[in-house]
């Protein structure tokens, strides 16, 4: 498996990628999620391009972009044997060269949930994912649930540019306990750690309630705020009940929906979902 | 030769074309310029797709959308003796549908120029040409030096947002009076239309001091405005000499460099060009 820096060597190692291409984009640091992604790619396509890369420009001023967690020979290790054709592992200078200027966005999708939070994540988001699917030319790109807003920003854009390419979106991959599995995992330590499940007990006790009836969405929203303040670690940053769509906040739930949150437990800024309907 | 609305069927049509695809992207009322580029498209590749569309987000408030000038059976009968495979002819609908939100924007190299006057038309540009290069595919994009501005800009987000697409520029056709071809041009009447060939004695008169070793940009500069003063029908908006790359003003003129300029004869705007070195 072969390991590509530069942009013209991944176009001419694109060339001879004939059939179906699938892009996994990630910004490694690989999890079982990631992989999952890349089992289901290899299943539905003839070729698999996996991307490592650490985006810069969807860390805010104050993220935590350098300390943000990297182990290249561990995530190719883990790579290899699923059958990939190559991963792409460019540096910050190939993807934002001196003079760099163009920028994508989404607008009114953004703005509400992670976008409160961070103003300008989903700008590099779009702009570098715009990036890696002009460069790899897949036929279908998949992205995971868990970052359920990034998901929804991507099938927008992909619709409204005309994108020729098919989003898959796969299920979170969670750890025994119900924890979502995410690269930032590894800063919760201790009691954190053990604390870090009350976004699956919250999600899971307003599902409860929807599969007993409950379709007044600010009372879903309070079912999870209710979870999340008895647990004296977490600090409820928001707690959303929204059309899986368009995110708009839902007064009554109807349809495809998305719960979801972000929580704090101490320095560690956590988030989950689940969808409805 | 065919005529597609749609973008399912311009998808399916796309996916009879093999070899290299060259696109011509239009607003429409064609002249000699558009087939200038046909011509040179039909040239270097396989096959050709010219799209017609006149794209309502590049258009100010103030701006001229309504009036602008429409001519479709004119411009397909223009267009079928050049060997066309397909014109591309979306509704706005098609283009911007309800809830559309996605925008591609470069950045620095808009706000000069063009941008001063008109400072949304470059967001509209370049993201109606991102989703025209989406769902064509081509390999190869045919512009018209005469918007200079708008091919550097184009040249600027294929290299940013890695479109595998060569971008073509090709030479400003002119009437026998040396005024640059525009459909705009149709606005112009009796006296002004003769006043307008102010802007190619303009650019003349700068590139004659250039040839008799002129490099101090600013002279070169206030010699188009002198022409330009000297025609009272006429009213600069603005002269600029600068750098054919970064469209930044020079103080000396070295390598390729962008003479231009804007300027209004009674309502109407007219824009102009030449490239030195």
């Amino acid at each position: 498996m072969k390991t590509i820096i530069g942009l013209d060597e991944l176009r001419a190692a694109r060339l001879f990628l004939k059939g179906t291409v699938g892009l996994v984009p990630t910004m490694g640091y690989l999890h079982e999620g990631h992989l999952s992604l890349i089992r289901r790619a290899k299943e539905e396509c003839d070729h698999v391009v996996v991307s490592i890369f650490v985006n810069p420009t969807q860390f805010g001023a104050n993220e935590d972009l350098s300390k943000y967690p990297r182990d290249l020979e561990r995530d190719l290790s883990l790579i290899k044997p699923l059958g990939v054709d190559f991963v792409w592992n460019p540096t910050p200078e190939i993807m934002y060269p001196t003079g760099y200027q163009t920028w994508v966005e989404v607008e009114a999708m953004t703005r509400p949930l992670e976008g409160t939070m961070r103003p300008t994540h989903f700008k590099g988001v779009t702009t570098v994912v715009a990036k890696l699917f002009n460069a790899v030319q897949p036929h279908k790109a998949y992205f995971g649930q868990k970052d359920a807003q990034q998901a929804a920003v991507i099938r927008q854009m992909v619709r409204d540019l005309n994108f020729p390419i098919d989003i898959v979106v796969c299920p979170i991959i969670r750890e025994a306990d119900g924890l979502a599995m995410s690269s930032r995992n590894k800063y919760l330590e201790g009691d954190d750690r053990k604390a870090a499940t009350v976004l699956f007990r919250a999600l899971s006790a307003a599902k409860s309630a929807y599969g007993g009836g409950e379709r007044d969405a600010e009372k879903l929203r309070a079912k999870m705020k209710e979870v999340i303040n008895a647990e004296p670690r977490a600090q409820m940053q928001y707690a959303s009940c929204a059309d899986y769509d368009t995110l708009e906040e839902l007064d009554v739930v109807k349809g495809k929906t998305l719960l979801s949150m972000a929580v704090l437990l101490g320095k560690t800024r956590l988030i989950d979902n689940f969808v409805l309907g």
